[in-house]
């Protein structure tokens, strides 16, 4: 069948809008069309050729809300009509990391998925027979796409997918951090570095988490007041202080935060969200995606003295079992995410999209088809 | 009052055995008789003239079994008689630190400890007058020592003080990093880097979390036995690999350990006992002091996909509630120290158990008063 997409033929260079092939679902697979989708920082890491396992030409996109239309031979949990988000981590509910309860890194199709190819090696998208790869297995910038089974998650139909679509990624990632990865504790303190749909989701899941301070930290004060209706207690641009921003929040919080999470990709930031934690008991989390082969650093003192140092993916969130959990939080009003969307446009207009996303001006662009 | 000590005038120099001044304890403080001290590598270092933190002269020594002999005013839990373990990491009980349930590094006299002095910030030792550091707080190496009520831990009379003294640092250190820090769980991959008291003692800290499988790691094979003993069940010579030890590990367990500890003080030890952590849950506890001003480092991604980095003082061991426990447990035969205790001399041969350490002779020196 024909598709339109916004294909990425090459690193830094504007997508193209046109109509491409998509091959049908085969085993185990599904057709989805996509309804709407978030444009995301990764979306421009990859696109900007940053990326060491960026591929191209290849459909970008995963932050979507997506209609099953058609299933392969052996689907068992999803039928034609069902309201699914697309899942970059997959839940094949049966592999090592699935039936642990510590991780949601799902490992059933990593290798052809970091190949950006379907499970059995090969790709549905084309142009003129040259094939086109998928991205992070979901490629929601295309209306018509196709994933595993085991990649898409179930949702209510009363969701409004032009909106849940963004709970496939970024701010399930910053609530998810919170309560799964961190599970910071009531009246705890908590400072977020970077208020990116991701960190400004972390403050959302410190609220739910009944932590007692919220440290907002970025440099483009433009933030802040969003940040505060969300409910950080504190709003720190670290551009106005001479010393490190470690000693900063060390001092303004009388020894460190409980809790601190870096949700930009700056190693950085990492070394001192870690630094600003308190001794004996602090704990950092990393979220954002650092750029190849950068490296955190730190005196091991820093851990030897009770902090500690961990990392988050999509939140510790299990796709298929958690993410519904979450679209009826944001039902139930608990989970903010239509004051997240600031820019709606067509798929024509998603080059812009990026511009604003570039510039500080969206906090998240949402495309529909 | 007199007492006899082998005091260090000045870095990388031999102690030197010696009468010297003691003043009796002031208010909230003990005067010990040390029977016993173990010889351990931060003695060695600080006396290396490498830790930026040490003081010249002074009395090293920090794994001791001691009998209080005289009481200054105030102090209201110990009695002359009372057998003790002096601690470098006090319990005042009342700090924020001895408060919470996630660390035992009680701050109360941090500040003074750390600058050589006792709480009211003068020294109790001198030589014709002029001042002689403590170090540690403990300074096991005289023979008769002051130290605060808080930071000395009471222990049942029919301990031997000439074995239990180790339960001061080394042994205690590896048992509670397993125990307290990383919690190790029954059936789990345990890798330990560095075969000296504290890392034998991770083993045997893993054998009492029954651990499933425990790789012991070291270049020098005369570990092995000792280590084997203990309940390791693989012996790992990164000498004979050509590639990084991690994806040694990694290979040989399948995917990697589910706990990793360092216990040499080598930040490139530290990042490979990381990064043989099984993604998705591998967590790593750092014990090693490191050199002054060194740093570790790793790819956040090792973080973001579900390792943690962690670290482990005194084991996280609360001294005065919670080591007459791990003397029960030596008394009960559950914790070994007796096989720990290579050599036995007189304090005027300390020298020489600095080097037997030195050489990878001995495990644990213990001086005898």
């Amino acid at each position: 069948m024909k598709t339109r997409a916004a294909v990425a033929w090459e690193a830094n260079k504007p997508l193209e809008i046109e109509e491409i092939e998509l091959e049908g679902p085969k085993s185990g697979e599904v057709l989805l069309r996509i309804v709407a989708t978030g444009v995301c920082h990764t979306d421009a890491y990859t696109l900007s050729g940053a990326d060491p396992e960026g591929l191209f030409p290849s459909i970008l996109g995963h932050e979507g809300g997506a209609i099953v239309v058609e299933v392969g031979p052996d689907v068992t949990s999803l039928k034609p009509g069902d309201h699914v988000i697309p899942l970059y981590t997959p839940e094949c509910r049966t592999c090592s990391f699935c039936t642990s309860d510590k991780t949601n890194l799902c490992q059933a199709i990593r290798a052809t998925q970091g190949r950006g190819l379907m499970p059995d090696s090969t790709s549905r998208f084309s142009k003129k027979g040259k094939p086109i790869y998928h991205f992070m297995g979901t490629s929601t910038f295309s209306e018509y796409t196709v994933l595993p089974e085991i990649a898409v998650a179930k949702i209510r139909k009363d969701a409004p997918l032009e909106k849940v679509c963004l709970l496939g990624c970024g701010i399930t990632t910053g609530i998810g951090a919170v309560l799964n990865t961190a599970k910071v504790t009531p009246g705890s303190t908590v400072a977020v570095f970077g208020l990116g749909g991701v960190g400004l989701s972390v403050i959302q899941g410190a609220v739910m988490a009944k932590a007692g301070r919220i440290i907002a930290v970025d440099i483009n004060p433009d933030k802040f007041e969003f940040a505060k209706q969300l409910g950080a207690t504190d709003c720190v641009n670290p551009k106005e202080y001479d010393q490190p921003i470690q000693n900063v929040i060390v001092d303004l919080t009388k020894g460190g935060v409980d809790y601190s999470f870096e949700a930009v990709g700056n190693v950085n930031l990492m070394r001192a969200a870690l630094e600003c934690c308190h001794k004996g008991w602090g704990e950092s989390t990393i979220i954002g995606v650092a750029g190849a082969g950068q490296e955190i650093a730190t005196r091991p003192f820093q851990l030897v003295t009770g902090r500690v140092w961990r990392g988050s993916a999509f939140g510790g969130v299990k796709g298929r079992s958690q993410l519904p959990g979450y679209v009826d939080r944001y039902m139930d009003g608990e989970i903010k995410v239509d004051e997240f969307v600031t820019h709606v446009m067509g798929l024509e207009d998603i080059n812009h999209a990026f511009h604003l996303m570039h510039e500080g001006e969206s906090i998240r662009s949402v495309i529909q088809f």
